[in-house]
């Protein structure tokens, strides 16, 4: 019964068969057989058989290289541990630090715990030059680790882009900005600049346009023939009666009439209006966006046209690498560039505005949202709330709820942001909502956590103290939060990962869609949908643990087998639940990497500075020469995996290009490219409509396959371009 | 007389004949002529006279966007000038703080001047109200400016580069960190690497060689051939005595020897060893530099090579636009792409520490040089320093000398460290010299003026305070420095203008050269060479006069006069210099103008925050959120600008290359291409032995006209490889 939700990747690809189990209806939703309990952890191995080749190809390089973040974790944290264990816990627990203390005041209570921290270590000792060298073993171990696994990530980009089968955005490359001309259409402008810039290499291109109206209607109608389909399977399954259904909202009230007439009538009417509306969008040389994709002859033009300027103003004809066709946000083609430039600025000070006084807003919903307001809109609930019980619980409760719920939305709200800025890829709106949701958890979550007060009280009080006191409050702060942070890693991350393994969410959900939404197989297999892995928002939670490992590594080093059993944990869970369960959007071939690299480095140098704060509290004064290099050191070390790995993240090189050409055009002499690019980049809402646009071509001869943007804010439209898009064809096709 | 060195620009292109003078010897010396005197202010409405365009072809764009920075002094101050004159001097000299102020203390003792300042205004006064506007307007005002300069200039760089003609670097890209091949020579697997991955637009190709000694035997043979012509010389106006000379140093001593003879015969025995090095280093492949110069087809091909990532691996075949040949710094071509990551980090440490330790050395080196050591390295003084008042007279002065003769080597050190850094064109090297330099005067001439102490005393200061403390200490002191600043504007910058047009140290060292070493009519045209303009010393300090004038501009606006003044006079004398006077060794094409606009805005963002703290010790502690908004402004506009124009100065677009093509196939169809690069990327050691290299040429088909690099750190051999490479051909062919 819950197969579909514990292994829907499975049904997706058509591997598993729907199970027509039809058991007492208890069975279907307690399960009472307890072998099943007992097989539930054979998983486990399952999970790690599965060897690293066969993984890229079932889930995709993007998963494969995402759990080796926790490989990567584990491969940082262990030898860590034993170091630490083996020099640092000796030395800390044989300080007698509070040993001295507490005979000097006695109503300081220190756990157990403290006794294998750097607390124990006494003030200006010996001792503490043992947690310098440990710091620039454990920042060496860190970068080499970081370096070689920089390397492998890499290495296995450019052999699955080299071993990759032919794909439109190898090809195509999206322009934007194409400046007006008063003689000529954008059409015939963009082919004559690239036939005339790239001679020999331009082949064909695709004008983009604003179907924005158009995406609008196509929706209505999938929606309506999604009801058809449903009522006419309810007719064929009991013939004697015609279904029914009202008028009104969601078939809830007004005149009951025959449901499949009535939406049939509505999906022809439908129909019409759209078949309008298609061609107004091609008529209408207002509808014209000034983006377009151009496709070359060879992975080699495009590689050229991606990476060179094309004239001299370089806010026009901007050419970048085209996203690759279900990656692409289609809202935002048509920004100008003036105001990308203002959109950013905006955004980074809404940004530093969400960070800081994220706390405003809620404490006002919270004021808000107190008791007597909620009686006076609902007051048939008073008689409920007046008991003096309840009214304690939502007095109490109510503020943490806000906060939770706020915190759950926080991701949408980033991504929103995000698209606000304008990233023309989906895959690059999620890597800026991650930087952004990193930040946030940064200064809310740890500096949140160790410098007690909100963020803008933080911030007021960094801001009033020397660069130096910065480092201090910070390292005097950490090893008294140690035993919180435990709690923090056992309560979040180890109940996290379990809770994604059982995936209690999306079991309510999918069960709740079920009885509520599902109508037909089609709602149920996207009720079933398991969506991506959501790194934009796990990878930011990841980094946590990185950086609580290297900050206590030097400090409180019992900390560490906690993030290490989390980080084993949770490699064996992610593993089994990329096999099994999620279904990635798009590929974009690890192009994060860079992104983990220096969030991690970040982590080593807030650790450094952190340390650095500690010891010079502790009267090791001469400790900051010494340890102000390490920082330092790791930016430099930052730079140098910039400079030797970020570009193949980047860009194309063309020996790869050619060497791919020449095998293709030996191979294949006979491809037809101008075909096999024909639809890839046209817009979903115009894939249905192709007969008629087939026309117009052959009209006008100029290849403008039409190509559609939306310029309304839903974002879930172009979000959810799920599976090929042969599976929508079929759809409009009727 | 000294026509040679008021003029020597028009004796370098030939126009000016060598005057024959031969009057009495008083008038060699001191010129009697009273007219002479007045005539000498004419160049003023010459100097203004020559119109822009042809200005830009005398003097090349470089020279005519360098006084256009004086321009844009004047264009941005006068108007601020004009208002802060207009608006803020009378709410300043109206404020009464002081009339209030000397009530109460009558110690304290305000200049006139500060009566028209800031500090005359009440704290908590609603009068600076007006500052606040008035920052906004300067901003604002400068930020205009600013744009449309910056866009003229790019304008009048890509007409420049449009109605450029032919030039081998247009077609020519510099290839480094060719990885080595088992099986092919270096030269072979470029060949091969670029006919694979341009098919098309290869051409040829050269490869680096490593010519270190040859070098300095062509050096050697120059010095001594230059001997040989002046004693030939002196024999035949003398033909009754035979010229002689010693064996020793210098001819100063040794035995005494008929000179032609000698000289003949040493240099046939260079000649000798210079032929053997030559044919050694092309016979050794270890003599190989894994870098080479690539030539295409067409400036596109060169454009997109240029552009694009060759390899996977972005530490090998990196390619950049070749530098114009004579902009070349041979000596850094060999650098391996580690070695540059590591230099880059020594020399940034190098340069903190040079600019917050600067004054250690000199303490020590002024220690040193006290008088009992002097007396001790030279007892024959010990009578002279005795006498009392030449011992006072030392001790007063050495410090200040010992600080000024550092200062003067300051722009050869920071030359120096560019050079370990690794760049391979002589205007790359500049451009970073000239941003260390500006980044040392900031600190230690700005603010080393305004918070008194060294520079690293000021660091540990601002490292013990409070981010929100610097900018008020700044501020606080900046209203109080403004005497001092306009002392410093007309001690250094009027008086270092008039310096300028009298020419006084070059007039000093050309009569100096003259009398001493001048022995050949070639030695008296190097004498007479006045170098290029310095742009990497005379800009950055001219930033200081912005920086000055921005800060200044809302809190003490009567310095503003001071400022334009010095403008305008600079800007008539530097176009006289670069018409009469300076030599540009090589053309940039402006493309220092990126850096110019964003050291103006760090100057605006300084004076911004300068007022920022000023004004929250004067109790406007509401204008800190107004005014924090105008550096963040201004950074985002820094930002908008780069976006903007900066690809401008780095790239070279593919449709203006495009253009150039196809009008040169149009009017030169037969151009040889190959023929017109053949020789031009040749190391000038290379370009005597033309002979030789021509045959082996002949021999393997493959291009590798020879070009070198010398290892040694000379860096004068080819920074001073000015004149055509025609003109030392002669030279060599004896």
């Amino acid at each position: 019964m819950n197969d579909r939700v514990y292994f829907p990747k499975w049904y997706l690809r058509g591997i598993r068969e729907n199970p027509r189990t039809s058991g007492p209806l208890v069975k279907k939703f307690v399960n009472l057989d307890v072998r099943m309990y007992i097989r539930f952890l054979n998983w486990v191995p399952a999970a790690l058989k599965m060897p690293e080749q066969e993984l890229i190809q079932h889930a995709g390089l993007d998963s494969a290289v995402y759990i080796r973040i926790y490989l990567l974790g584990l491969k940082i944290f262990v030898p860590i541990a034993l170091l630490a264990f083996g020099v640092l816990l000796p030395i800390n627990y044989t300080g007698g630090n509070f040993h001295i203390m507490s005979l000097s005041m006695k109503d300081l209570t220190y756990g157990e715990i403290d006794k294998f921290s750097i607390s124990n270590v006494p003030p200006a000792s010996k001792r503490l030059v043992a947690h310098i060298i440990m710091a620039y073993a454990f920042t060496f171990w860190t970068c080499y680790i970081l370096y070689k696994e920089y390397k492998i990530v890499t290495d296995m980009r450019l052999h699955f882009l080299a071993s990759q089968s032919r794909r439109p955005d190898q090809f195509t490359v999206l322009v934007r900005n194409v400046p007006s001309d008063p003689d000529e259409s954008l059409s015939e402008h963009v082919e004559h600049f690239f036939r005339v810039n790239h001679p020999g290499q331009y082949l064909t291109h695709k004008v983009v346009y604003n179907a924005n109206k158009l995406a609008k209607l196509v929706d209505q109608k999938k929606n309506l023939h999604n009801r058809l389909i449903y009522y006419t399977n309810k007719y064929e399954r009991k013939p004697s009666k015609r279904p029914t259904t009202k008028t009104g909202f969601w078939g809830l009230w007004g005149k009951k009439i025959d449901a499949i007439d009535y939406y049939t009538k509505e999906i022809e009417k439908l129909n019409k209006e759209e078949d309008a509306e298609r061609e107004r969008v091609i008529a209408d040389p207002e509808a014209v966006v000034p983006a377009a994709f151009v496709s070359f002859r060879s992975r080699w033009g495009a590689a050229v046209c991606a990476q060179t300027q094309q004239t001299r103003n370089p806010t026009q004809w901007l050419t970048d690498w085209a996203p690759e066709p279900r990656d692409v946000y289609w809202n935002n083609l048509a920004i100008p560039f003036v105001s990308l430039n203002v959109r950013k600025l905006v955004m980074t000070a809404a940004l530093f505005g969400l960070i800081f006084c994220f706390m405003i807003p809620i404490a006002i919903v919270q004021t808000l949202a107190n008791i007597e307001s909620i009686e006076k809109v609902l007051p048939f609930l008073r008689p409920l709330i007046d008991r003096g019980s309840t009214k304690s619980l939502i007095q109490g409760y109510i503020p943490g709820i806000v906060l939770k719920i706020f915190l759950l939305f926080l991701p949408m709200i980033l991504m929103e942001m995000s698209k606000i800025e304008g990233h023309v890829a989906v895959s690059d709106l999620e890597a800026k909502s991650a930087a952004k949701y990193h930040l946030f958890l940064l200064v809310n979550v740890f500096l949140g956590s160790i410098v007690t007060g909100t963020a803008l009280q933080q911030l007021k009080e960094f801001l009033n103290k020397s660069p130096s006191e910065i480092p201090k409050t910070v390292g005097v702060s950490v090893p008294m939060k140690a035993t919180f942070f435990i709690t923090y890693i056992m309560v979040d991350g180890w109940a996290g990962v379990a809770a994604e393994i059982l995936r209690v969410v999306p079991l309510i959900l999918y069960h709740l869609k079920n009885i509520f939404l599902v109508k037909t197989e089609k709602d149920r297999d996207e009720a079933m949908d398991p969506g991506s892995l959501q790194w934009p928002i796990t990878e930011p939670r990841l980094q946590l643990y990185f950086l609580l490992g290297l900050v206590y590594s030097t400090v409180t080093p019992i900390l560490l087998p906690f993030i290490i059993i989390f980080f084993a944990f949770a490699y064996l869970i992610f593993r089994h639940q990329i096999i099994n369960v999620y279904n990635q959007k798009y590929e974009s071939a690890a192009s994060f990497w860079p992104d983990v690299n220096r969030r991690i480095l970040i982590g080593l140098m807030i650790s450094q500075l952190a340390l650095l704060g500690l010891l010079s509290t502790k009267k090791a004064a001469n400790s900051t020469p010494v340890l102000i290099v390490l920082p330092i050191l790791t930016f430099w070390f930052h730079k140098v995996c910039k400079n030797r790995f970020e570009s193949a993240f980047r860009m194309f090189p063309l020996q790869d290009a050619m060497i791919k050409d020449t095998l293709e055009r030996a191979t294949e002499p006979q491809l037809d490219l101008k075909a096999y690019l024909k639809d890839a980049y046209t817009h979903p809402v115009f894939k249905g409509g192709q007969v008629e646009l087939m026309e117009i071509d052959d009209e006008d001869d100029i290849e403008n396959h039409l190509v559609a943007t939306t310029r309304s804010r839903k974002g879930s439209q172009a979000g959810t371009t799920e599976g090929s898009p042969e599976d929508r064809t079929g759809i409009y096709a009727v």
